[in-house]
């Protein structure tokens, strides 16, 4: 596995998520596997579960980790092609990255949406080109446009906890004072596309996601109509992809409520972290019985240690 | 140990005491004790000591470590109940606290006085809120009002440096440019209640210390008349707790000088750094025999490891 | 060894370059002679390739490191001596270095030039202080005026990659937006003098590197005339020494460019990396077979790996 950035990356999704699930039951089953291999992470914005995850899943592999925090304690990064770099940019992406595929068996890479060019943004840039240049396999630490490391914890943690076959999964949008990217919400709808569930998106109108994520899913715009029956509620908010970055709504009426969550099949609360309390879920939900927020967040060793697993076998 | 936040966090003081000093004399004697095990560090403010220090306390032990700084590295804290986070929090601390639980054995947490509201301050709302959700053993790395590694350095140095068996300590305010906390202050003052000394505390009005941590100590207004005959003088700077957070003084006569120390009993001078030359104290009696205040610095990495140390052997 | 400074630093430099290449040939050869040692990293600016290369090297060694940035992480340095201490600055650089030798076995400081104050610069009034209170072996990772551990991998990467026995070896300035200081130029010049190559300078009128650097060395004004013949075209940017700290000039007919490099005798280029392309040098330089700027970011690990084995050899 030369780079894990989407569920594709995964030769067969069923076989990845049986090996997490064993790694989930004996965390130290392979525990030098990754004696004298080093993992970089460069964080291009702030990451605590992303960070701190990876590093701890390095760590049950005896990977050795360098943390670097792009802008704070190293330069700040050129992308473009061409370009006379004579402004604030100190170094172009090319060096970078390759200098750090000189000094790392495996690079880990968190990068973000602009969410001024959806263009540049949906091209994924910034770890198209890490992947081009490092030299070495590159893991997607969340993306302009996805998060798979998230997906697969995510998938993991429902797999882990389902109570039927094949559950009612929703993701609904929820509102949230700041524009966010769409990567969390396109990367879970991709991996749910490749689970066992019935999957349903909700949002208002406004917030479609890009097609070539939802085209033929099951879209509803009534949340209620939606959460009818569901095994599964993940909330999540997420800026416009048609009027791209944009925040076209604040109905604070898309807030999960326990009130809503009783529509549900006595369903299971998840969400990414970090949540913005009372905005997109009440206190009431996220502090019962059904938030499975923080295992979900736990799950996310389970699904790095996998993905370095497999790069790790994969090397010569 | 679930908690290590005062004094009274220790079972017995003198074995504490006693393990410390083993642990000193002989660093790695327990080197893969800690094997396996991680711990987390959050740091709210800077740090040097206490960061370098507890990190060198866990390699010893052979514990993985993982930093987090807040606010850079990662995300803004919300630390109040109830709240709809519609402002610049990104994230609560029940979520936070939770979800590093799930991926660190022990979590050392520094937060810091705001110095704006008293009660807040002295509730300890952070460092309570990190024990009550973290699900895991807490370290206080300093918290609002206290700074109990420091203290229990502090008390290793007296230990193993004192000349007679019950040496008189003085702690000295001394003037600063900004407004500091008590909590080294209160910190050393519970400790060294505890500890074979004879203690007095020196300051101007108004500076005061809580009644809970100085009820029943030996306050003596006049510099001079306590520094007479000390053993140990240990230079602090805070501002007011009567009224709160406020510089009441910058009197450089209190600063400790030569001429001052010549007073005492050819006594040791303390401080638990970053000190300020020339404010707190002169230049002479910080690079003079006199000073001990960097072998106390290096004591800060047994005191760290005695508390991990002792936090492993009660897991289970 | 005690420090590393620069290039008379080692003993013998002949055999430090067979250290190295043994090493660059066996990375692992010494896995564990680190072990149970603390390499702490002090970061005054950003850095990517000294931080991420020297942990890299202290990882082959099996030594623990822990890194901190002064500024972010840590306190403010005060520098100046006898000062009072009543501003920004909360710690003198004499407890600084001391308690980090508490810490730690060897200590690498980054710190740079303010390119305001000459002789203040040129005295290396940081380093040496850190050198003077550390009390353990220091290593430069980079100083106001010499930059060792990339020099030295510059040798490494010469060495390598040479095609004849005495290369003709051209040190060229080239344009950039910020003034930067001399470091690199002035510790290449000094280790070339001490390797088996001919060196050349080239600069326009004005860029004259410090006396005690140059003197003696050959110094062509006519970037062309420099250029041919050369079997190594190194290109990096410094402001003016004799108007110190200064831009005086932004002439883009210095930028190293594929028609420049026809000149030479096919030759390699390298910089020392973040470089500004098409300021310091074209894409179609950079990009190009000629160029082996990864290759030598790549042997910082080794110059980094050779340096602490000495000093770790050294240790009683």
């Amino acid at each position: 596995m030369k780079r894990f950035t989407d569920v594709h990356s995964l030769h067969a999704l069923p076989d990845a998520l049986q090996e997490a699930l064993a790694l989930k039951a004996d965390p130290w089953a392979h525990a030098s596997f990754g004696a004298r291999k080093t993992l970089g992470l460069l964080f291009m914005n702030p990451s605590l579960r992303t960070r701190m995850s990876t590093q701890k899943a390095a760590a049950l592999l005896g990977m050795d980790v360098m943390v670097l925090n792009a802008g704070s304690d190293s330069w700040t990064l050129e992308t473009r092609d061409g370009v006379v770099m004579d402004g604030g940019a100190t170094e172009h992406i090319k060096e970078a990255a390759a200098v750090m595929g000189q000094y790392c068996d495996i690079l880990g890479v968190r990068t973000f949406a602009g969410l001024q060019d959806r263009d540049a943004d949906y091209r994924e840039d910034v770890m198209e080109s890490f992947i081009r240049y490092a030299g070495v396999p590159v893991i997607s630490l969340e993306s302009a446009t996805r998060h798979p490391l998230q997906s697969f914890a995510d998938l993991i943690t429902i797999e882990t906890t389902k109570k039927v076959a094949r559950p009612r999964v929703v993701l609904t949008w929820a509102p949230h004072p700041k524009a966010l990217p769409q990567a969390v919400a396109n990367s879970f709808v991709e991996w749910m596309r490749h689970a066992e569930v019935d999957l349903v998106v909700t949002h208002p109108h406004g917030y479609e996601l890009a097609p070539e994520f939802v085209d033929g899913v099951h879209v509803e715009y009534d949340q209620d109509a939606a959460l009818d029956g569901a095994d599964y509620v993940y909330a999540k908010n997420w800026s416009s992809y048609t009027s791209y970055g944009q925040i076209l709504s604040s109905d604070r009426s898309w807030t999960v409520t326990e009130e809503k969550m009783r529509r549900t099949n006595n369903a299971r609360f998840m969400h990414c972290l970090p949540v913005r309390r009372n905005m997109i879920v009440t206190d009431g939900v996220l502090d019962g019985p059904s938030s499975i927020v923080i295992e979900q967040a736990g799950n996310r060793v389970v699904s790095a240690q996998t993905v370095l697993l497999q790069m790790l076998k994969a090397m010569p």
